[in-house]
């Protein structure tokens, strides 16, 4: 038994693999595997419609916003947000608002500030530890008085920090779900967009999900690619350019697949518990630490460190002789990540608690 | 029997597919589909790594080239190929040579007309006919004095004329080679830039292929985003944003399916087989007409009418009754259409034509 912790890509659910793999030479009897179907045909505009559908119903989507299937992940969309949104502002250039919570944030500025004025807002970092480990209050934001946007990163993967609230704001809130869309029940309404690579909670890698309210297409900057426009996607119905098919295909069977496990209501109930083993797991050991503030840990990424650092080597070679595959944390953090999105059932968190214990046992002699 | 002649998305070799299929939920072994797996790790690295060498190995790209593994598409790269390579000179707004012959390259040249003043130095529409179907030649063109490059699309997918030449000039090169690429041999050293959507010979929509020489890296354009900035992605190996893994999986498939056919020049001399047997069926029958110069005819995608509209609705349920499917022409043309890309074995050409003459038998009398 394998259990595969990767930040992303990341698991899938083995029923949609297995239907993935019984499909892949002839879908539905049409001879054709879906990677060889064209994109206006019947057979993949009923795929499309249905992914559409079900991701719309998953998140009680309101009519007044679009579903846009596009590629290039969110790093893509790091330019293709204030591409869409600079220009909703007649001043040039416009101010966008930014909070950095993370790594994740951390580009998604970097990038931003080539296409308008960004405001920090407020940087995490300005926590006594110096680190990304909480998200500071919104009384103490520093919002602009005319911004086009504020963004957020309301999971950050990599430093594995978590919004349990939506700020009230009097702008649009664009929102970088990547790692946690579908893991949690949203209002849609709150936000002015929301996007997202699928990799983590959707599907494969090189499909990216964007929720936009329809008053915020039709902004974009001159410089815009046309494959990239908001409005012009919209308006083609995700195929102005070719979509990546076979992504959203898959990302169809998960959306389907989370609607037999009962719909993110019931994932979200699943995702708190396993959430709950691990931290509790680890805050009450004496080899373990999480370092994020509580009230804002990630319920999908979740780092940790080895207290004696010179064991991690150690425990990364026995948790993968057990199967608990993908654990070493990312380069610019270091210690370990755990990675629990939809598709890892409870049982998988539990044997990790099972072999951290024991490993921990090991070492405390 | 299906054959499957779409122009893209398009067929792929069954062997393809069928060890997709096999592979899906256990790559080699590893416990995870090649979907689970994190674009970092080992596994997925070493697939990388191997679909880019076969890559260059099958079309003899020089060391002094870069292979990127990009998404958006040819629609994508129609803004990104400006937004790297108006650059190039000081003088802005560059100068951007294209040649028209056909609707890709209309595309390309209206989407270009954003980031460089675009000199259109032949239009293939100045043919009595109006219509596209013919390439101009060469000294007719009307090449600007210091264009940052010359933009040819060389096989246009929805009208079916195809370069059979390349052309001599003074400036780059940059190929749109969509639906030509890996279907005859190429000296890559002719082009600055190739670049393709996988969808035709390569494997499933969502991946693109940049092959760039590296002299041309490092001119993009203050608004190219980061992510579809060549240099940025080949200075990352094609992983500063996640890859389509998957999608890379499939492509790197299909190199090693193609060496086993013998490598391009082998499917060269097929491809010219399948086109003649199409083409002179074709040109010998009563009922049916292809309209492109002979010299320029597609090996790929061959366009033709019945000299009887009237019946081309049951032409076309008739052929898929056989399973010879999506044989319509492109809307913006009419008539019928038959991609004949590397994975169509020359049986399904056969079949075609068998069929074509029994239905001009049936409406002859």
């Amino acid at each position: 038994m394998i259990y595969n912790f990767s930040a992303g890509p990341a698991v899938l659910p083995k029923e949609v693999l297995q239907q993935a793999a019984a499909e892949m030479l002839d879908w539905h009897g049409s001879g054709m595997s879906v990677m060889e179907m064209s994109h206006r045909g019947a057979e993949f505009m009923s795929i499309l419609a249905d992914a559409q559908h079900n991701l719309r119903e998953l998140l009680a989507v309101p009519d007044n916003y679009k579903i846009l299937f596009m590629q290039g992940g969110a790093i893509a969309q790091n330019a293709i947000v204030p591409m869409n949104l600079a220009g909703v502002k007649t001043e040039q250039p416009a101010t966008l608002d930014y909070v950095c919570t993370g790594s994740w944030s951390v580009k998604s500025i970097k990038e931003a500030a080539k296409y308008g004025r960004v405001q920090v807002v407020a940087d995490a970092r300005n926590h006594p530890s110096g680190k990304f480990c909480s998200i500071p209050v919104p009384d103490s934001w520093q919002l602009s008085a005319d911004a086009a946007y504020l963004h957020l990163c309301t999971n950050e993967t990599i430093d594995g920090v978590e919004y349990h609230f939506v700020p009230r704001v009097n702008v649009p809130i664009v929102a970088d779900m990547s790692s946690s869309i579908l893991s949690r029940q949203i209002n849609v309404a709150d936000y002015g967009v929301i996007y997202g690579g699928a990799q983590k909670n959707i599907g494969p890698a090189g499909l990216t999900i964007v929720i936009v309210r329809e008053d915020l297409l039709g902004h974009a900057l001159p410089c815009c690619p046309s494959a990239f426009n908001w409005k012009t996607v919209a308006d083609n119905d995700s195929m102005f350019n070719t979509p990546p098919t076979y992504a959203i295909y898959i990302a169809g069977l998960v959306f389907q697949w989370i609607k037999r496990q009962g719909g993110v209501a019931a994932l979200e109930k699943i995702n708190i518990a396993k959430a709950a083993l691990l931290y509790d797991y680890i805050d009450g050991s004496t080899l373990y630490e999480n370092r994020i503030q509580k009230d804002c840990r990630s319920r999908m990424n979740v780092p940790f460190f080895l207290r004696d650092e010179s064991l991690n080597a150690a425990f990364l070679s026995a948790a993968k002789v057990l199967g608990l595959l993908q654990l070493k944390g990312h380069s610019s953090v270091g210690g370990m990540r755990a990675s629990i999105y939809n598709a890892m059932p409870i049982e998988g968190v539990q044997a990790l608690v099972n072999f951290m214990h024991e490993f921990q046992q090991q070492h405390s002699r």
